[in-house]
Order: C-alpha cells, then structure tokens, then sequence
C-alpha cells in the first residue's frame, strides 16, 4: 500500500487539508495518507525542514513527501518533484529540498513547465496528483522536465574552533526541550584533535560539563544534555519543561568551550 | 478501498472522534477515514456547510461524508443519508444539507424511523454504522425511509442591482483571507448588462478598481482581489494576513460599485 | 486491514507522531493508524487512562492501542505489550494499564527484557515496531518475556453509603460537559438498598432531583444529569456550557443524598 506524507502551513480549521486530501484519493482511493504537521508556520522553510529532515527516513523507501510550504517571495516559486535517499518529494521550490539531506538528488524534474497550470490552490490542483502518480509508481521523468538544482537555503552557519563550538537553539519541541544546531559529528572531531578533554557547555546562566546518554543519568529537575536520535545536542530537564525553567528560546546561543 | 470523510465540532481532546472512527472500523476496517476539520465551532451550521460544499467534490465520486455537526434547536434533529452529485452524506438534518449543493438530491431517506435508537452519542451509534455501510456498498434505500425534503436554511442574499453587488466576508481563512458571498456568476451578469464598465470594490476603508488573476499580480504587501476556485470573490494581501492588515472580520460588507 | 490506535502526549508542532507512524507503515504499509488524542497533558495518567478505556472497545477485536504516556517517574517505566479482552495495548507501564479494564490482561510481557534497546525516543524504537508486530497477527508471545502484573494506580475511590455517594468531576469535554466517577452500578446498588428513595444530587450551588435519559427531557439552558453511555454520571447544560454557567470544573464534588 502507497504511502504519502503531507505538510502545510495550512492550519486545521479550513477545508485545505481535506481538499488536498480529496485530490489524491480521487486519483487512487487507496493511499495512506500520513500528516506530518499542518502547524507550521505560515512560509517557515527552517521549520518544515527541520521537521522532514528529521522524519522522512522513518517512512518506507519510496514513500512520497509532500511539503505544502512556501517561501514569501515575489515571483511563484518552481513546482518540483525530487528523488532523494529513494524517496519522493513533491512541493514548491521554497528551499526547503536543500536543507533535508546531503546526499545528491537521484532526480529533479519541475512539473510545472510541460502543460504549465496557474491556479490559486497549487497544492490541491498540481501537488497532489503528482504526488498521487509517484506513490502509484509513475517514473519520476514523467512528472516534468530535468532541471539542474534546487533553490539553495543555507543554514545557520556553527563556529567550530580547536577551542569552541558555538551553536544556537533552533526548536523548542512540545515537551520544552531545547534542540540546537550542534551536531555529535562536529564535537566528536574536535574531541579527537583535542584528545577528549574536559569542556563546559554554557546554556544560558547554566554551565554543564558532561554529555549525558539517557534522561535517568541525571535527578529530576536536573538539566540534562544529550546528542539525540538524529545526533544534535538538545538540551532537556528531566520530568520538566527547559525551555521555561532555564528562560531560553528559540535562537539562544550554546556554546561548548574546550579546556585546551 | 472505500472512503469516508468526516466533519464534526468534537474539538480534539476528548475520544469522541476516535469512537466514531472506531465504530466505522468495526464494521470494516479497511475504509479510508479522512478528517475535514474537528474545529467547527459547536453548532455552526453555517461554517460546517461552508467547509463541506467546498470540498466533496474533491474526493472520489460515492464517498460518504459524515457531518456530525447539529444546531442549536429543542427538538431532536432527524438523521438523514443523501445522494447528492453522486456523493453521500449522513449526519442530523440540522439544515446543512440544504446549503451544499443546487442540484436536487437523488435519495433523501430518514435512518432513524424504521427501528429507531435512542442515544446520547448519535454519531458513534446511529451515523458511523450507516456511514459504514454506505460506503461497503450497501444500497441507501436500506438504512431507511424515504422523505420528501431536507431542514432549509438560507444562505444570506446578496443585493445585485445594476449599479451595485452588496455581500459580506462569510469566512475568515488561517492565512486572514476574506472569502465573501459575492460569486462571479453574479458579477458577469451584471457587467454583461453593463457592457463591462470600470467598478470599484469597496473593502473597508480602501478600494480596489481591478479583479486579479494571481498573487503575482500585485506587489507584496498590496491588496490582491480574486473569484477563488469555488467562484466566490476572495480578497487577499500578497505576502500579509488581509483581515489584520485591512481590519475586517466575518460580516464585514463588500460591495462593487458599478460606474453606470 | 489491521488497525493500530495511537494517544500520546506529544502534541502536533513536532515530527515525533509521524515519525512513530513511520515506523510502523515502515513494517507495514497497509496497516490502519487511527489517532486517539495527542493533546494528552504531559505525563497525565488519568487522561489517558480515561480516554483508552472508553474508546477501544469501539474497535475491532484484536486491534493494537499504542499508548505513548508515561509517567514523570524517575526510573525508566518496563515497557510492556498486553492483551485484555481480545484487545492489544503497548506503551509504557505508566499504570494506565491497571485502569482501562476490571478484566485479568490474557497476556502481559516485558518487549525490553530480551534485547532490551535504550533509547530517547522509545515510542518510535521499541513500541512502534512491537504493534507493527501485533497488528501483522504475530504472537504476543514472541513479543517479550511474560510477566506477572502491571503498575497500579488507583482511581480516586468513592464515597458510597446509604445515604449518600460523594464522587467527583473526572473530566470536562470540549463541550463543557461534567464527566464524574459516580457509575450507575452504585446508584442502582444503593437504590435497592433504599428501595427507590427520593434524592437529591448537589452540583455546585444547583440542586437536582432526577436522572434524565435524553437531552430533550429538559428545557434549553437547564440542568441535565445523566448516565453516559459508559455508565458515568454526566452533568451537561441543554444547549449549553455546563462547566461554564455552573461554574465548575475538574475535581469538583458531586454529591448524590439519599432520602432515607
């Protein structure tokens, strides 16, 4: 059985969700169809994403990911679909295909060039029946024209010296955890040329100098700092809420200092 | 594979939508169950008839639409299942079945009259099982008895005089677009009497003398005015929230001035 | 087509449900994942104790409950897999499992004994392939090692006598409704006891002298009590916000005196 995933910013309290849904049903009825988020943030591409950077691997290979989520710019953006890391990704080309993987797209085609269609309801009335084709085993090549590249988004930069790693919190999860860009891949290449020596990682007024493995290595209440599934430092308090209890948000910079 | 939308104002904390699901389940567990909105305000005829004639039409023709939204009266509503386009509803005869569609429905029957059941949780006990069978095939003059006509409520009027089209903001979208009554049948009737003369479009303290194509049409930031894919004049801001921009809200008069 | 029902307390901002349903289409696409709720509070037992046991009945036999709560306990909770009435539950055992049924579980196994996994994110690693497993028709059996009980919590116990049983509001719905712990067994225990008697039922500062079966027994704005479905006693206002205009709320004492 297909599977198709789907994010917006459309939010819940509108007929959007459901008509896109209807789209690809009435092209095949036997989809499962799996919403990631419809809370993200109207044209947040950091958020979307972070959100199926960090999802789309869970899913079957060649499941189809379609991201309703679109930059504010000027001019339409493009309307892709993509194959990456064997799976389908359909959506505008806001610059969210940039940021999910480092791996080299196995195809990119614009599907909006052959028999162009203008509409005020893209997702609903070109999205969804590609999408709805890919999940029913249509080759990608079918869908568009080949283009070369996909609209690049760059993001937040880390400062990585022999001395320190500094990073920024870039989600808040629902439980108040604090995830920042600070990858284990990074820490983990400093620590070898430093020869793993003591640091301190600085969270706001809080200082802490270890990394934990699990939340039952420190007592409730107590911070606990982790790298996670997906290898980014989060910052957490057991059976509490970090982001209120240590008053950081999104954008709060972390550092790791190396006591070299 | 069977599919079944629903719609109701459960609101999402309670188990209430998941018993109406469960009960569909089991009675066939491999129906497609998609969810239009559980945000409908409790007893918002208006809103429900608003989300659910704009979105049928999308999914695959013989889909059962479960609306399980009631108004606010002292008698018990009847229990109604429709054919209406080749489609099937089912939910309380709370007058949304009147606002859905011009085309006189092809079955109308009360479900409630030949063993009827009383219950506090109508949906789950009543509508789901009908909704199953509906959608496993079963023929509709089976879950019950023919009646002539369905509760009727009437949508707002316009006021279209050759000088003038007079409607209001029915719908408030997550992105703060204004979608009005004012369809574009009304208005090319008007301006094939008029010979298609200049207008101006009054909404609220501004004025717009251009109907658009497409967002980009306008700069970011300006009003973007347009009949949406279901013909009704819908005013935007490209890039912006129209309703907190321009100040307006559900009600809100728009009118076309005419200049004859 | 095997069904999984899926509650947490995760909230819909971020990927984690999707990335627990990933994982299981990941095993196997074709199941069915019907959500219960994912606005459970965070670590609220009784919630998600209260909307389990009076949901998955709904469903069919042999359907999977993955319930993704746990405690804020500060050793890691056993993770078990259990099957009650022909029913299967996964999830930490959180005590939620010793409140959804009156019936001795058929089954109960430890899933992290055998090759026990450590991970932050358990829901997606452990629990999700371990109801893939169930829902495919494996035997719980293979899941884990047996064994002998789950955590108990207790429900907050009643106040019964002849003359009067004191209880509680357990949950107000979205609706406003007064869900209490007063079940119609004691009511009719007592009554049989008392033969009948006349009685009053206190709910704030209102006063009530009868049990009613339908909404339409009372008046618009006026007081309803009544049996739920589930045999609770309810106190909802006809047409109207019961926890609102009585101004009461969770916990709330609700007293039934007796004439006698």
């Amino acid at each position: 059985m297909a599977v198709i995933t789907f994010m917006s910013d459309f939010g819940r309290e509108d007929h959007y969700i459901a008509a896109v849904k209807g789209a690809i049903l009435r092209q095949n009825p036997s989809i499962n169809i799996v919403d990631i988020s419809h809370e993200v943030k109207v044209g947040d591409i950091g958020q979307a994403a972070y959100l199926l950077k960090n999802v789309f691997r869970e899913f079957p290979k060649g499941t189809v990911h379609l991201c309703a989520v679109d930059r504010m710019a000027k001019e339409p953006s493009r309307q892709l679909a993509l194959k990456v890391e064997d799976h389908f990704f359909v959506g505008p080309d806001s610059g969210v295909f940039s940021l999910i993987s480092q791996e080299r797209p196995m195809a990119i085609v614009d599907i909006n060039i052959v028999r162009p269609i203008m509409s005020t309801f893209m997702s609903k009335d070109l999205l969804a029946p590609v999408a709805a084709n890919l999940a029913s085993g249509k080759n990608i090549h079918e869908m568009g024209k080949p283009v070369d590249s996909v609209y690049e988004l760059f993001a937040r930069k880390l400062k990585v010296t022999k001395r320190e790693i500094a990073g920024n919190v870039i989600r808040v999860d629902h439980y108040g955890n604090l995830i920042t860009n600070i990858e284990k891949k990074e820490y983990e290449t400093i620590q070898k040329i430093n020869g793993n020596v003591a640091f301190d990682i600085t969270i706001g007024r809080e200082s802490v100098g270890t990394i934990h493995k699990h939340y039952a290595d420190v007592d409730s209440g107590e911070c606990f700092v982790f790298f996670n599934s997906l290898g980014h430092l989060q910052i957490g308090i057991n059976k509490g809420n970090a982001a209120e209890l240590l008053g950081l948000k999104l954008d709060t910079p972390i550092t790791i200092n190396f006591h070299v």
